[in-house]
């Protein structure tokens, strides 16, 4: 029997705001971070398991400090027990009466509950020699139905639904997981479209995402409706009518606003607008949704919990469900994702880029992809080519693909000389 | 000119678990804490702005940390500046753009930025020698909406309404602060109610309660309906049928059980039912008030910013609006809530109790009453009888109503012996 000792934690940066990668309408300089953790056990296998929390600068040693007071919830404990029923570990850590207070669900407090759960599925599938996806597409139903909890999701979506979900997709599960091995998942790029870059960079990049074989890029856009219409019309020009340009508001507008600059955007084929607004506002979704339809509605890296994406779905306000490996409480929170956004019949198309994100998300995707909604049409995996280096496993994207990873764990482990470069202190 | 020195923190805690005070259904022992903090300038007046976010004991650390991580923001400013704009001082602190990112707008960050905004507010009303429900009924319609972030808000209420509803209020200022002086504020009290207590402590509370002069109480429910339907006979026995009842889930329920629970509790005359379910669930709210019409349902301790609050009010998800001191982003964004609330034209029943919320939010209806709403009918702040004694200008509440603060602030200092008694050390 062995048992958790503990977990190390890191507070990691990158001065990603000199060279303004990552910089929209609402983040102008970013310094993308990473709250890490590592759990580690007294198990004769040596194993670790990896996790964090993404973040754009100030504020992560307070990321960092959550995570270490989780701390006293898993030292000590059965590493077996945990690991066997991560679904009742969840219940554990985000209804805790206490813990709960200071969210509930939402906020620093659910990330860092979300980067210790990842952890212990780091560690789980590292322990079965596994890469993420395979382990989760590897489950039964009804195993997948007891990682998840439905409070507050019955209303939209019962375990029955679920396991009916699941059941329907088990049939062609192994045809899928050759398909994901043979040709992996589609990938989008955000490389070309920051709003830091000039019009010149602009073009460059948009003509190397499609000579990498990339079908759609995404344009940054809200600062200014006038050069939101100029880059728009570079984009087009140089990708041609072929590839698909989102754009992406990062929550700079009010509804009204939404509403009246997408007019202006919409001439030039826009395949969805991300983030028009806050990301607590359903019904002004919903209201941008109506408004501007045929366009898509996209969002999700900012949404709280599987309760704000239950009523995204319910209200109509999305249309494409971005779901973020670090802002919920961990992998059980996006299988119930997953589940609600294929009950819906909406698209997913997760939030990447940041520090790992996109090593993290690919997992969900293609466990979707085998186990859940059984489908990858429409669907793709954001792609930002920033930061993949200091990754033990980073992501293997060619042709506008994320080939699937077959490295166990769930791709959050980061080179420990990256993490001791990178380390903040905050006297320098 | 002075300048602010910086913040002093403290991890302050009850161990009130010990006596179930303060039990429900989702909140078996809660130790009733603050994250409690000084702000301090080099000012000649010695004077000192003090602030807190209200928590239930785990995480308290993480909150204290993540006000302490806000020091860099206030140190070293012009007070001057700062207390003369404290409208430009919330963008500023709400919508840094690397800080947001760990809400945004959400759970512990957007805490401890009210409890920033708080101790600010404080130290203000001191320098003007008066309570912040008389210094802010002093302002003129226009500086009160100054003082308002109107951001994913203008699709539900404008500034020129703002300005209209305050216009509207003027002329009846004076009339309603004497009224405030002379005969107090309506409260109603949640002591006998936790869901701790047996039958017969029950049952003494009440009859306490009626003869205190209040005329309305609340009783936890939620974990057991059979044990509920027999409480609320007890209480409804004991008080009579003149005295309002009103019953508090406190988010256990999901929706279909909400609506199933509350028809076996409608024939005790219920006044509305609190936190039906998850604070994050408009749509939800919106189904059980269309469902178990005409009870009122009541929501607003856990909504986390005034963007819910919004969509609380456009869906008709609830009657009674329960702002809460310390959750959202301080003074400013209550006064965002009241504002919304008049447009709506629901009434605010503050939630209080907790460690100092009957000393902050008194302020917060008492100004609502004399310069905005310009009512107070149907409208009460709640009471509990803990933990008063540890401020310097504890609550009045004397015949079911809060006498009007008359000291200088907030409500929100601590007496520094209480402070350093209940210091909470890990270690012990």
């Amino acid at each position: 029997m062995s048992r958790f000792l503990g977990l190390d934690t890191d507070d990691v940066r990158f001065p990603t705001s000199l060279t303004l990668d990552g910089s929209d309408a609402m983040n102008p300089d970013p310094d993308y971070s990473a709250a890490y953790l590592r759990v580690r056990t007294d198990g004769a296998d040596g194993l670790v398991g990896h996790g964090f929390v993404f973040t754009i600068g100030r504020g992560n040693d307070v990321q960092v400090a959550a995570i270490r007071s989780l701390e006293s919830y898993v030292a000590g404990r059965d590493v077996d027990e945990v690991l066997d029923d991560l679904g009742g570990f969840w219940r554990h850590l985000v209804h805790d009466s206490q813990l709960r207070w200071l969210g509930p669900e939402k906020g620093i407090m659910h990330m860092a509950v979300g980067a210790v759960l990842n952890a212990l599925w780091d560690l789980k599938a590292k322990r079965a020699g596994r890469p993420l996806w395979r382990l989760l597409a590897s489950l039964s139903p009804q195993q997948i139905v007891d990682l998840t909890d439905f409070r507050y999701l019955t209303d939209a979506l019962t375990p029955d639904e679920a396991l009916e979900i699941l059941e329907k997709a088990e049939p062609g599960r192994a045809l899928r997981e050759q398909d994901l091995l043979d040709n992996g998942y589609p990938a989008y790029t955000t490389t070309p479209g920051w709003l830091g870059y000039d019009d010149d960079k602009l073009a460059r990049l948009c003509r190397q995402a499609v000579a990498d074989g990339f079908e759609q890029i995404k344009l940054k856009v809200g600062a200014d409706k006038a050069a939101d219409v100029r880059r728009l019309r570079i984009a087009r020009e140089v990708c041609g009518p072929e590839v698909g340009i989102a754009v992406d508001a990062n929550q700079r507008w009010d509804v009204a606003v939404a509403i009246d600059w997408m007019k202006a955007l919409a001439p030039f084929d826009v395949a969805w607008i991300e983030e028009p607004t806050s990301p607590d506002d359903v019904l002004g979704h919903a209201a941008v949704a109506r408004a501007i339809a045929p366009i898509p509605v996209a969002t999700g890296e900012h949404v709280a919990n599987r309760v704000m994406f239950k009523q995204f779905l319910q209200a109509g306000a999305l249309e494409i469900l971005q779901l973020d490996a670090s802002r919920v409480a961990g992998v059980n929170e996006n299988i119930a994702i997953l589940l609600l956004a294929a009950k819906f019949g909406v698209r997913v198309c997760p939030h990447a880029g940041g520090v790992g994100l996109c090593e993290a998300v690919q997992h969900l995707s293609m466990f979707d992809y085998v186990a859940v909604s059984g489908s990858n049409e429409g669907r793709m995996i954001e792609y930002v080519d920033h930061l993949h280096e200091h990754f033990v496993a980073p992501v293997d994207v060619r042709r506008g693909r994320y080939h699937a990873p077959l490295m166990p764990g769930t791709g959050a482990e980061m080179l420990p000389e990256s993490v001791a470069t990178h380390r903040y202190r905050a006297d320098v």
